[in-house]
């Protein structure tokens, strides 16, 4: 009962741990205290303020400077057409973001035999893009969230949006960034895996996954209150099922991108 | 030869265009203005900048909350223990940034057949991590670069980090992030593909390969004005071999994640 009062209240109250020499810092309050939003409001988001997300997502740094990304944008009318419904909580605006390698393939003859590298590489680099958009989005007086299963929106249902998209193989769809205006934002933070099994000297430290348990239940409570009528596992059994349909995808594709 | 011209003078002063509205903005600046340092001072940066860096990883948003990533920290003296030379280009810190789903396999089983879609996942969520640990460091003043494969410190070097590192299959060693302050700056930015390459609306764009050719060309120029004795396809030769090695290793891992 104890364990789960103190859940509870990190659940509401969490906060990253910043040093006090650096709390009042404006940009990394940007950086520290962005959370996911969840509801939008109706106001549209200006097209200087587009231009200048997509900008910081093209000016990411990438390994060897191959900016293996590309970025699919959609106004709320486009979305609308395109898969027959509205963005997510209310989105204003949403860029599919996906790790790319099928336009370097003519350039780069070097990198035809290492597929599984080459996706690596182009998924981290476009996690890179990704994020720097996101805080860039935050800096403007923004508000974002990564789609990962939402509405067909992430790597979870790459069949369907490779047929909707007509994304040839190299072209893997990620997430959606969804951007526009808070319409509320609710208090404290996921919970986040605690210091000593993320942050790690000199060497790895096997035992990590012993250090997760409180997290664990943190994350299954947090669930539970924002969902009150269904629970993590369900939801986990749920995406199982997904993550096996695009697990096959994935084989394939990895397997075809040798060329 | 004018397109030699116009191609040097863009390496040199190219900018990200950011509408004039934004161009003021400090935080902006931070990220669109960012580019790796390759020179730093003997200065050691503060704890306190360690740890705001940290945790501006640690805080970073994930698919399902799942913070797949783990980070391996060295100082100058720990990093010259562990791999018997300093930290390249004289950084003063080291954060090694590993997708790490090892962690989770106990806690989270339904992921268990799924390789593939775990460690893309992982992969990307560790992109996010990186490139919020680079935006903070930013933020306090300090420079980084990311190493993909100067003095093995990344994918490209998977074997031999994970037997200097003892990593376990599921953790993955993607890059190196190296912090410290610059020692100098050069001008203007690595070359980025042109946005009509990158930016698509509402569906893929197949022809953007073939948009690419200035920034091909830029990029060989660009490698030849930093390396004079070497050019960029004979870099791309080399890590072609280290890719075709690294290639082997990841195949067997992901082969091997099927618990």
């Amino acid at each position: 009962m104890i364990r789960f009062i103190k859940n509870l209240l990190y659940l509401l109250s969490g906060k990253a741990c910043v040093p006090q020499s650096v709390r009042q810092h404006e940009l990394l309050a940007c950086i520290i205290d962005r959370r996911s939003c969840r509801s939008f409001t109706d106001e549209e988001i200006s097209p200087d303020a587009v231009t200048t997300v997509l900008e910081a997502g093209r000016f990411a740094p990438s390994a060897v400077n191959l900016q293996t990304w590309s970025f699919i944008t959609f106004s709320r009318a486009e979305w609308r057409k395109t898969f027959e419904r509205p963005i997510p909580f209310n989105g204003a605006y949403a860029i599919m973001i996906c790790a790319d390698i099928f336009k370097l393939k003519d350039l780069f003859p070097e990198m035809h035999d290492t597929p599984y590298v080459n996706i690596m590489l182009a998924v981290f680099n476009a996690g890179l893009a990704a994020m720097n958009m996101t805080i860039a989005a935050e800096a403007l007086g923004l508000r974002s969230i990564f789609l990962s299963e939402t509405g067909r929106t992430g790597l979870l249902d790459i069949d369907f949006l490779r047929d909707r998209l007509s994304l040839p193989n190299g072209v893997l769809p990620l997430t959606t960034l969804v951007l526009g205006k808070p319409s509320f934002s609710v208090p404290g933070i996921p919970p986040r895996q605690p210091w000593d099994a993320v942050v790690m000297q000199n060497r790895y430290e096997k035992t990590a996954g012993d250090r997760l348990r409180n997290w664990y239940d943190q994350m299954l409570l947090g669930f539970k209150i924002t969902h009150p009528f269904s629970n993590l596992k369900a939801q986990l059994a749920m995406y199982r099922a997904k993550m096996a349909i695009a697990e096959k995808t994935l084989r394939k594709i990895f397997h075809d991108c040798s060329l």
